[in-house]
């Protein structure tokens, strides 16, 4: 049979992230500094366990029957009561749908605005996945660099006074996967205004919010939204589980119908009985507490993690300090492909997630790298930090740099 | 805001019976004839909670982190071994998946092979999730009307011959959704060899194979698929739980490694928590008296609901007499809408889905109806056919039919 796929198809390549999580899983002896896992001791599993129970106990059908493609009403309302209350998130003309996992969103608000050949801005480097779910919806992705503070209005008004059928900004406001960067409030508000001005959505990404461990809270776009033009994204993923699949997607009425409908088509509804959990959890647990515990556990991660990497890398490795987050960003000097260094540092017993599969390009050299400090144990972080300073010696030499 | 949303949004209305249902929940007087949920008492509760304990004593984190686009492995392994001995499903070279749930199969099956303007055949009437998946993708649906066994080859035949761009054909070969009508193993081979001809993807869905309840099994287009066009969609939803969301997709390594790659960037992957469960069930339950059990459920709630109507009903609505599955089709003499008689219908408080719902042009005027009887319980079963039986009496009294 000679397959006539959809020509959406082309141009999308597996995510290499997962391609090395494979490798790894393969190879136990390699030191996986590629994941993008919330740490084990984040997950309140106990917790979990106990509230899992009480639904079996008080309403074990209504988790395992059919239920709404909206979501569970009391989860829907939680959260937007919670968004409302914590982060001002939310007005009157604005509604909500719980999602299978932040991933879906993305999906989704690509799905309804993305027309075949309309252009999507992103940060660049940007989430993979996020990247390539504007991409199986036709979009032609351009991306801005980032500098410490993220990406540049300036930068992001050039585009949009040059092309012409801009439809959508991706962005990843905080603690950003793969940079860690977040986008200062300035940029913030200049960045709302241009896109106001060119009609332009606002697709915010939002899954690491709530893990800022350093510093203060910058208002969100969607907190500022008076002209309706965000779609802002979450997930419960970082905050409960990842692997539940529950996030939520909030818009105004209109657009957000769309998504439902859209939603409708790709799986009717998300995991019923974890919606029912999620929301118990919500309104049961201390999640105030569990927020500042896992704050504390990626600051220590991450403070660790640095204190490795300040004392065993070759200087000339540049690298982020997160202010929240997940994710490090290195950078190797001028020359070097992190794609090379990825090679020794496998052979090494060490894995990192190179720049380039974040990059709009993912063919071109890049200098950096992403590093997560939140899936290893402490003393994988030592080894690994340990393996990938020598790899990056060898490189070095292997390159002529000395 | 002047929202520009994509194209393949237009033409897409949220489903009828969604609506319906909706109104159902808002009027807890009506009787609803018209959802599609499995019997509760053919989900085992006590299985699904012994299963549950069993995963948070021995494995909670596996259950609860990030996992594998493809789905959980021996999952993954179990369905295929299942598929192969009891239903002589699937060769060395194909694969599966796991979906979050039988709708993602479909949307993905539409992702990957259907560019906007190509055209889907579809039965018709036809599952309206199913025929709106393909437009979200931009289809030109086109149906093939059904008799007692089915659409006709012939019929197949002649749109082959006569359109250029047909991609695929979506087709629920046993206790269709919404007919009842199973598809005959001479026309199964028949529409085979023609779609291999022509090369066009059979999409099989097949979420009521099991609930056969009469009859001999018929085989499935996948068990005949010397040829590598048949993409297999199937789900746990009617077996285990339609809450936990997981069904999975079989079709050849080359384009399942596509359908992999539009559900990563779709959901990522499937709650990994009840893909768990469902594997432990499959391989420590009797999942054959299960099925036998479930079987029963289904024949004895449709020799029920087939008795009222018998007894309650004018003799001139017409119904199916299923072999399995979970709906019967009736259909009101000439001259009659469904629609106008659930009007009617609903002010006797009683829900059922009219047929244009089901329908490739759903603006056209439909005398057939859709009833379901694993929903209601016997007492509601009992009313609604009464009330239904009256309002068909008044509905003719209407159109001054005697």
């Amino acid at each position: 049979m000679d397959y006539r796929y959809s020509d959406r198809t082309r141009n999308i390549r597996p995510s290499a992230i997962r391609e090395i999580i494979k490798y790894a899983v393969a190879h136990p002896d390699v030191i996986a500094l590629s994941t993008g896992s919330p740490a084990n001791e984040a997950i309140p599993v106990d917790e979990i366990h106990e509230i899992s129970e009480k639904i079996f106990r008080e309403m074990p059908l209504a988790g395992l029957q059919y239920s709404m493609t909206e979501g569970y009403p009391p989860l829907r309302a939680t959260t937007k009561k919670r968004l409302k209350e914590d982060f001002n998130i939310g007005t009157d003309e604005d509604d909500l749908i719980i999602t299978t996992g932040g991933q879906q969103g993305l999906s989704l608000a690509a799905n309804v605005f993305v027309n075949p050949g309309d252009t999507v801005i992103v940060e660049q480097p940007s989430f993979v996945s996020g990247i390539n779910a504007m991409r199986i919806h036709g979009a032609n992705v351009i991306g801005l660099d980032m500098d410490d503070d993220g990406i540049r209005p300036e930068a992001l008004a050039h585009v949009l006074e040059t092309q012409d059928r801009v439809k959508m900004l991706y962005v990843i406001p905080n603690f950003q996967n793969p940079s860690g960067k977040t986008l200062s409030y300035e940029r913030r508000k200049a960045i709302y205004a241009l896109c106001a001005e060119h009609g332009v959505i606002i697709l915010e990404d939002n899954p690491y919010g709530e893990l800022r461990f350093r510093g203060e809270e910058i208002p969100s776009f969607k907190s500022m939204d008076t002209e309706g033009i965000v779609v802002y994204n979450g997930t419960y993923s970082k905050l409960l589980s990842a692997g539940m699949r529950i996030g939520f997607v909030m818009a105004r009425k209109e657009p957000l119908q769309l998504l439902t409908i859209a939603k409708q088509f790709s799986d009717c509804h998300s995991n019923i009985f974890f919606q029912i959990l999620t929301d118990e959890w919500l309104n049961t647990a201390d999640v105030k507490a569990h927020v500042k515990k896992i704050q504390g556990i990626c600051r220590d991660r991450c403070d660790f993690m640095l204190k490795l990497l300040d004392e065993k890398l070759d200087p000339r490795v540049t690298y982020t300090r997160p202010d929240g987050g997940l994710f490090l960003w290195c950078t190797l000097p001028e020359g070097c492909d992190s794609q090379e260094l990825s090679e020794v540092a496998l052979e090494k017993g060490v894995a990192f997630v190179p720049g380039r599969d974040f990059m709009v390009d993912n063919n071109a050299p890049c200098r950096s790298f992403r590093l997560n400090y939140t899936t290893p144990s402490y003393e994988n972080m030592e080894k690994g930090v340990e393996r990938l300073a020598e790899a990056v010696k060898e490189y070095f030499k292997i390159k002529g740099i000395d």
